[in-house]
């Protein structure tokens, strides 16, 4: 009796955790926007420092929180049964706008570096963080013509299908590792002089690597769901469907 | 016969892959250690920088590269027939050298900060690494009370063993993660200077990025081939098995 209880107690249904995760994501889309307006000056176009806070923020809620939503899509109970190619294109949709959030990510960070004569992709970050959006593109792309695209043959799809999903988890923590870099890198930069100093943990700090924290936290609970097999949407083509 | 080809191709056997990422593993421990060694100043005991050096080679070689051994023990096909303890005695003494070598390697940035009046677990960096060990001490522990100590109910190991194997692999990721992140902070704090600032990439720093680039590849091959479904110990319990 008492391992039914412990099991049921592990048995937590997709919907509430799905709510749970969806408010994590927002929180930490509203905290990297309060950092970057409170802290680091608020938002523009001009080539300054302002316009590089739009490189946080929007791959924050691109490459990690719409990425993640677009990772879940099959997850959701609903997209079980009935016609495929609605939820195909909601998971391949969700995908391409985060990485249209990624691209203007990128332009806002190299339109900083260029305006100010610093160089572009130097920093372990950078290669990082181009490597993962790299991945990421290659990603979008294959499964656009392997499972969007009509001609890809049946055993393209399932051979290709358990690589995509790998590299869909993989992306995401390296897309969370590469934030985490990069907040770290901004602390440092930032927080340099007199009483502000990043080694004296003023509240900007406390507030940035909390930000971190829960991003990390965010991209493994994604993983976490999406490697939950009771979570998996039933293969029609497992032993257990065909019995 | 196309496809038999592809995934003819795609099944690459598990030894000479392991031999690649033992190779791989070695590479960034002579790497760690050659950056710390050439450009750093070597090793002491001092409370100097050459202190904190083995803070990185620790690291990578306990928590990445020993840790990653450890994850792969049972991967081995050797491991799948026989009696099971001698193979469970080598994962879970892998995994405790590298804890270990984990804790040496906390020591060695705790006293390098303490002799130098540098405050201690302030950056983004250290949070996150921290928070990897934590993970890390709870997963051996509860590895060691689960499936060393004989006293766990069967129900409990069978509970247990995918949350075992899902933070098997997240760890991993999370001390990937820690490790870049150090490496690019570290790279801010030493070429600030002249030519060889980190901005205009002196050969130091090239040589450091290529070392956290290999550090996050052998990490995801390592997740990889733990989530390779035909290299994984066939299970007892499986429907398959079973019939």
């Amino acid at each position: 009796r008492c391992h039914q209880r412990s099991v049921a107690m592990l048995d937590i249904p997709f919907p509430p955790f799905l709510a749970f995760l969806g408010s994590l994501g927002v929180l930490c889309v509203a905290l990297v926007g309060a950092w970057c307006q409170h802290w680091r000056g608020g938002f523009s176009l001009d080539g300054t420092s302002r316009t590089f806070n739009w490189h946080p923020v929007l791959m924050v809620t691109g490459l990690v929180v719409l990425y993640g939503a677009a990772a879940l899509v099959y997850r959701i109970p609903a997209t079980w049964s009935g016609p495929k190619l609605p939820w195909k294109l909601l998971h391949g949709g969700l995908a391409l706008a985060a990485f249209l959030l990624t691209v203007l990510g990128l332009a806002a960070v190299f339109s900083f570096h260029n305006s100010n004569g610093t160089p572009n992709m130097y920093s372990l970050h950078s290669w990082m963080g181009l490597a993962t959006v790299l991945l990421f593109s290659c990603q979008w792309a294959a499964g656009f013509g392997a499972f969007l695209l009509p001609w890809a043959p049946a055993w393209l799809r399932q051979l290709y299908k358990p690589i995509h999903v790998f590299f869909g988890s993989t992306i995401l923590l390296l897309s969370v590792a590469s934030c985490v870099s990069g907040i770290n890198e901004k602390l440092f930069f930032s927080l340099k002089n007199g009483t502000s100093q990043y080694k004296l943990l003023p509240a900007e700090a406390v507030f940035a690597n909390t930000l971190g924290m829960l991003i990390l936290l965010f991209g493994v609970l994604v993983v976490a769901a999406l490697a939950r097999p009771s979570w998996k949407r039933p293969d029609p083509d497992s032993l257990d469907s065909r019995q």
